[in-house]
């Protein structure tokens, strides 16, 4: 398990498998991009967003939520920049009908003693830099060329000429010739809305929360009681047309959001709000289950932000794949209240009492994918070890957001009165927990079943309890230890350690 | 209030005015089926979803959890029948631009003495066939004609003549000629995925989560340890594009849907099943604060099910705009594990160990709009009365749905004393339960301001509380009755009122 790629195969088996997460559609050979969760995925999934809102909206003070709809009025989209600007550098190979995105396929020329001699192509990748240079010489060797091979310098497609692009070989058939300019792709799905198909009715799904949260402001501020500083959240479905959807559910055409924008007074310090901001999201992170130690920030470089960007940091998860985003805030200043209130005409703004002064707030956005925390959880707890001499896969997820918060065992299913019993208190916490009742197999194999979907409790129900009012047995699944205790004991330390 | 439409218009001014609903892209002039649920809104909807999913889901054990993604594979469509079927008749009137669902326009000839001399149009109402009659006399009157007017028999579009869309009279216009034939219309959302915008890349929005279950069927049977009989239950968006989106959150265009797929044996009896299923849904409808009396049954006409239905009931509520559908209970058979069975090559079908034999088990559907419960219960709740004089707004929400649980107040804002102790109060709750708290302004205007969102509980710190150590108030929405009890009291109270 020490490969990577071993580690999220593992973890895409599990998901299928055990059924938290299947590819969409998959009795039609799946769907590109799409992803369906399953009995135990949707649990997670839930239990995730569930502890987001209540940490970020109910146990707040200053944070309202909302649920606005995925297909606004265009407008929006005109003003918030994405019709213009959401786009991927697409390439085309018009001899295999591959897809690139051409930032992520890179070329080089190929030239040995002063003379370009050809022109060699990679995809992105860790080795693509030596993988180039073996080309090269394959190429030089080939064609029989005397003389120094001069450095490979790599640059992606969009930096291409467009002499070049005849000249450029296609990664899908290493022959040049057959791979278009590169063109913006936008990347918002389209659609119309009413019964004309034209230019008049189009719409689009929208590719992030965050502008239905700017175009309900004053909405909110009109309503909800609400005061400067403050904070508007939002959890819901987003759709990219990606050109190139890829390592499971982290890039995938369909995914949900949580956003929060959270509104600032133009003459506050927006540097300790943002500092803020990730010091909270970091913390929250650690609080459902995910270490500081697989956490690491990337602040955006100061000459790659928009012009509108005060600043930008990611906090970055070590994925089984690579370090990778897992959550952005961004500093946005005024710039999409500003936008909108231009195109729309409306005010969107905020009247301060005690500076009697009207502006525009400036804002923080805290954005984190609810499928990318469902896969960070899961890399986490994903464990196998052994277990009385046997293999165990065991899902360490916190009992907050397990899916099942225990699971109930009679210790044999042939004598009425453990089932009884074990039924009875499988009844009274169904009430309060999402829990689960086995009572097929060997004990050890029933909890075996759960430590895979990471059911952090398992209570057995045994002779014991019956014949000497012992209590129940509350397994442990991380430290396997067994306590002993009463039903109504059972039922407090279960809301204790569900509810922290 | 006695006039429906006052009441509808009282809601929904309610609902812009304290944050329950606002029109989509409302800064955009708003856009025509869509809504935005704003920061009590979205509290409503959250409680009412986590209910359903409680008591269907959590507290079951005979059904699981699913959540599938809004775009599926197309094929999914074509097998369900829907590309086919799914459509709505449209007729359009080429001068106005004006477009109507043609079974919601009426026509009729008008005959004098045998004589046809002309046509007149209504748009459907509990009113047209008067207006219809009255049209037909000035028709006669204007044309001077003698004799006596022949009975005006109304039909809709769909069955109009070819030779008549010439002589029938836009409603928009009154005059004819310029209707067209109606033609089918479908309501999915269309649109393309990846990087064509062709035909083989078409893709739809689901107009249902239903399909997203049976699609899935075999990964939960094959991973889901479920047993005939049982259920897999899906929450989530669909869209439908509706030529006629109307009465508010009824009939949207992107709405929210709870559908439970609940699996049987073919050879059981399913008029039981579908009977239970109807009753469990009353059940459930009133638990959560709808009125049986507000309930009635709707058993489709055998004659206008679908050929594979066996019967589906429609349960009523009376909305202030009519008696409407609620939700839907349909006897399905094994019509759609059959198609995708047939059109993906898979079998999707069921071991019974009992009898030793394969089968595609049949389905009972009940399918519930999250919107419509949100309306129905609203519409429950919305009264206007008078409280010590003055004219009150009250949302009589049961607590387990209601968006804040209780609101607590110091007395007055100007003793530290009282504020401390509210203030911890307010901390203590807010772990628990979604509760708001408020200093400002009169004591009975605070309250009035909860009782208008629906907050059962008052909670006033006063000075008793501080200095005869008596407890806090407790006021009731609904009683308006107070009582005094200690802040642990407080507590348990709510706990149990929320968590029935």
């Amino acid at each position: 398990m020490a490969d990577p790629t071993d580690k999220m195969e593992s973890i895409i088996n599990l998901c299928k498998r055990r059924g938290f997460v299947f590819p969409s559609s998959d009795i039609y050979g799946g769907f590109n991009g799409f992803f369906d969760y399953g009995p135990l995925g949707v649990e997670l999934k839930n239990n995730i967003k569930q502890a987001w809102w209540q940490d970020f909206v109910h146990r707040r003070d200053d944070i309202v939520g909302l649920d606005s709809s995925i297909i606004h009025h265009p407008t929006t989209w005109k003003a918030s920049g994405h019709i213009d600007n959401f786009t991927d550098p697409l390439v085309d190979c018009k001899e295999s009908k591959m897809r690139y995105r051409a930032d992520q396929l890179f070329f080089a020329p190929v030239r040995v003693a002063g003379e370009t001699i050809g022109y060699v192509s990679v995809l992105e990748d860790d080795g693509m830099q030596a993988k180039a240079e073996e080309m090269a010489n394959d190429m030089k060797r080939k064609l029989a060329k005397q003389g120094a091979l001069e450095p490979i310098v790599l640059k992606d497609y969009t930096e291409s000429l467009p002499e070049e692009h005849a000249l450029i070989p296609s990664p899908a058939t290493g022959k040049p010739g057959s791979l278009t300019p590169p063109r913006s792709f936008n990347m918002m799905f389209q659609t119309y809305v009413g019964a004309m198909q034209d230019a008049s009715a189009t719409a689009y799904l929208r590719p992030e929360t965050a502008q239905g949260i700017f175009i309900n402001f004053k909405n909110v501020v009109d309503t909800g009681r609400v005061k400067l500083p403050f904070g508007i959240a939002q959890i819901g479905k987003a759709f990219r047309n990606e050109i190139n959807p890829r390592n499971f559910i982290f890039r995938s055409r369909e995914f949900e959001q949580m956003e929060i924008e959270y509104f600032i007074s133009p003459s506050s310090d927006w540097a300790t709000a943002h500092k803020d901001w990730i010091e909270g999201c970091l913390a929250w992170f650690e609080s459902i289950g995910i270490p500081r130690a697989k956490l690491s920030l990337y602040p955006h470089p100061t000459e790659k932000l928009a012009h509108y960007s005060k600043g930008t940091t990611d906090i970055m998860f070590e994925f089984p794949f690579g370090v990778q985003e897992l959550q952005g805030v961004a500093a946005r200043g005024d710039f999409d209240l500003t936008q909108h209130s231009n195109v729309s005409g409306q005010k969107l703004d905020w009247f301060d009492e005690a500076a009697k002064a009207r502006y525009i707030p400036h804002v923080i956005e805290p954005s984190v994918g609810v499928d990318r925390v469902f896969l960070a959880l899961l890399t986490t707890a994903y464990h196998e070890d052994e277990v009385e001499g046997e293999k165990r896969v065991v899902l360490r997820l916190p009992a907050r957001v397990a899916p099942f918060k225990a699971a109930i065992f009679p210790l044999v299913k042939n004598k009425p009165e453990l089932v009884e019993r074990a039924e009875a208190l499988y009844r009274r916490l169904k009430k309060r927990h999402n829990v689960f009742y086995d009572a097929a197999g060997a004990i050890g194999r029933r909890y075996r079943r759960q430590d895979e979907i990471g059911t952090p409790f398992g209570i057995t129900i045994d002779f014991e309890t019956i014949e000497k009012n012992a209590g129940v047995t509350v397994r442990d699944r991380d430290t396997l230890e067994q306590v002993r205790m009463t039903e109504d004991e059972v039922v407090r330390y279960l809301d204790d350690k569900v509810n922290g």
